[in-house]
């Protein structure tokens, strides 16, 4: 832990949770927070975002620096501790989110971020996908800097309220949270925070969630795909993750919305909004092929859309084997860079063979 | 300009103020700010920075998405709008700092950034350069997240107070900049930063300079390379850059400081402290062959310096053929995979060639 630089050098296995508790001690903390226990490696392959990247970036916004084993057995060190650094090409931001199909990532250098001092969150409900969605396109606008911004649908709440520690209001939902240096700062944004979601429809405002009621929050959500599971029990899913521009973010979650119905599909809208980044969850008993055929095309829907608004096909989760065939629609010219590049690092095709690229 | 997605996509050509002076009326300004009137083209090519990287990052951090010219004439397109992507390889930071050796960039898509509403600019001086550089060691390790944070030696001082408009102190001087929400959270911020001056041995602190003192001043800190110029008339010069983290800055800023005095030198240390970037500017008579030597020791003891202080040789101006002799130093073998990608990408070496790589 380089304390005085917010920096730490850690192995690929360690696991970002088990790290920050670590690094509590020195009020630092890794920001990407994807959620589940993911280690560093897994995170570093596939350039893991979360519910805090909204404020932090994903990430590889978070990386200095890398040790990378190569196809051929060379160990390499990309970056340097400093800042800044404009000395030849920026071999980091190439690994990291490669999933694995050009080095081996052994050693990174991670930026760190001060815990913050004051937290205020809030949840608010909405009688539509298009309402909720405003308000998040509003609060980013208008400078506010959530470091969380959660759109849950109405299904995803009821839910997550099968809980018995959570009572959220009916409706779609918006989970917020908001730091700062002071209470004064803090509570003034969260006045403009409240009135947007009454200028917008709000249903329901809960706020003022202390640390216990926020980490509560949290945990829950965190937990909700774990629930899910619970609440359809032995059934298949499948899940998405598009991400657009957050100015057409209220286009894609309501146009998500539309077809989750036309397809006759069971399956809940839960989104990092605030980086325009849509996930839903789309369950089916394992034998019903219609329902699983009608989920491939919501995801092929989603994904096209996505990437007609200038978005990706994949915000967080990576391309791996499933999203190799939006490659070519996503990227164009630029995929023959990449498998030139992959080509040059690794001739033999061992490292990760099959993934990010279609089978021609 | 996407005013709504706090993004603008503009060509190469474009010259940054003039663009900022545009974007105003948005709100927003693109924040990389390297003080000359640099074209959006020439930032991209060398990873430009400058005072508010402290704050903001330098240019390779608020780039979303690039159109290219490749060596063999086709066009791509890396990147996307949306914040975030996990979409295949990221060329997009790959081709930013390049310095025109991978492909001729011919439109970028820029972050932008919300003109803060609240401002603060503060001066302090310091009778060493180790008592300044612990300060600016303390204020980043404090979380106050300071705008712009520039330190001048007391030579920059004397020749900046040959400005009319300039009356500052003698002796080392920091230059700071805050912003905030509220004024509330500035003042408490500011009130902080004195605090830490004085226990630091400061000799004088001018604080609560508005927006118009702000502007004076970094108008003379942007002009100082000029006016140097008119305080050395006819004189050769040389300019070093390195950078390191910011633990290990006041040790750069200190041996800087001896290693001028000990060649003889007449120069000054002017630097982004907050980034832990250092400056010097040394000159000399065009004939002065000694002075002229002793310039291009103290940038090699500098560069040297830096990258055994896990920092880089060039924070913000690029290799380009001056520092490529310090490439095999600072990147061992990963200096071979950027020549693979170079060759890869460039097979005829048409492209900016002799820059970056040291010659065999």
């Amino acid at each position: 832990v380089h304390d005085q630089d917010f920096q730490a050098t850690v192995q690929p296995g360690l696991f970002y949770k088990d790290m920050n508790k670590t690094l509590a001690a020195y009020g630092l903390f890794f920001a990407p927070d994807p959620g589940a226990n993911a280690s560093i490696g897994g995170m570093l392959a596939n350039n893991a975002a979360g519910i805090r990247t909204v404020r932090y970036g994903a990430t590889r916004d978070n990386i200095l620096a890398l040790e990378v084993v190569l196809a051929n057995g060379e160990i390499i060190r990309t970056g340097s501790r400093s800042v800044k650094q404009s000395a030849g090409y920026d071999l980091t931001h190439l690994f990291v989110g490669s999933e694995g199909t050009l080095g081996i990532i052994t050693e990174a250098t991670l930026k760190l971020a001060p815990i913050p001092e004051h937290f205020s969150a809030a949840t608010a409900a909405f009688p539509t996908v298009q309402q909720a969605a405003q308000v998040v396109f509003e609060i980013i606008g208008s400078g506010l800097e959530p470091n969380a911004l959660e759109l849950l649908d109405e299904l995803a709440v009821n839910i997550i309220n099968t809980e018995p520690s959570i009572n959220l209001p009916p409706g779609i939902n918006l989970f917020m949270e908001f730091s700062g240096a002071s209470e004064t700062n803090l509570h003034e944004r969260m006045k403009l925070v409240e009135a947007i979601c009454h200028e917008n429809g709000c249903k329901s405002y809960a706020k003022g969630m202390g640390r216990e009621g926020r980490a509560q929050l949290w945990e829950a959500r965190h937990r909700l795909f774990e629930i899910e599971l619970r609440y359809f029990p032995g059934q298949d899913y499948l899940l998405t993750d598009s991400s657009v521009p957050i100015s057409q973010y209220p286009k894609l979650a309501t146009t998500t919305a539309d077809l989750i119905e036309e397809l006759g599909l069971t399956g809940s809208i839960v989104s990092h909004a605030g980086d325009g980044n849509l996930h839903t969850t789309i369950f089916f008993p394992k034998d019903d092929h219609q329902s699983r055929q009608n989920a491939v095309t919501l995801n092929k829907k989603i994904v096209e859309l996505a990437i007609s608004l200038n978005g990706t096909s994949t915000g967080e989760h990576g391309v791996g084997i499933g999203k190799a065939q939006y490659m070519p629609q996503e990227h164009g010219p630029d995929l023959t860079v990449m498998q030139n590049i992959k080509h040059t690092l690794d001739p033999k095709n061992i490292l990760n063979p099959g993934k990010i690229f279609p089978s021609r």
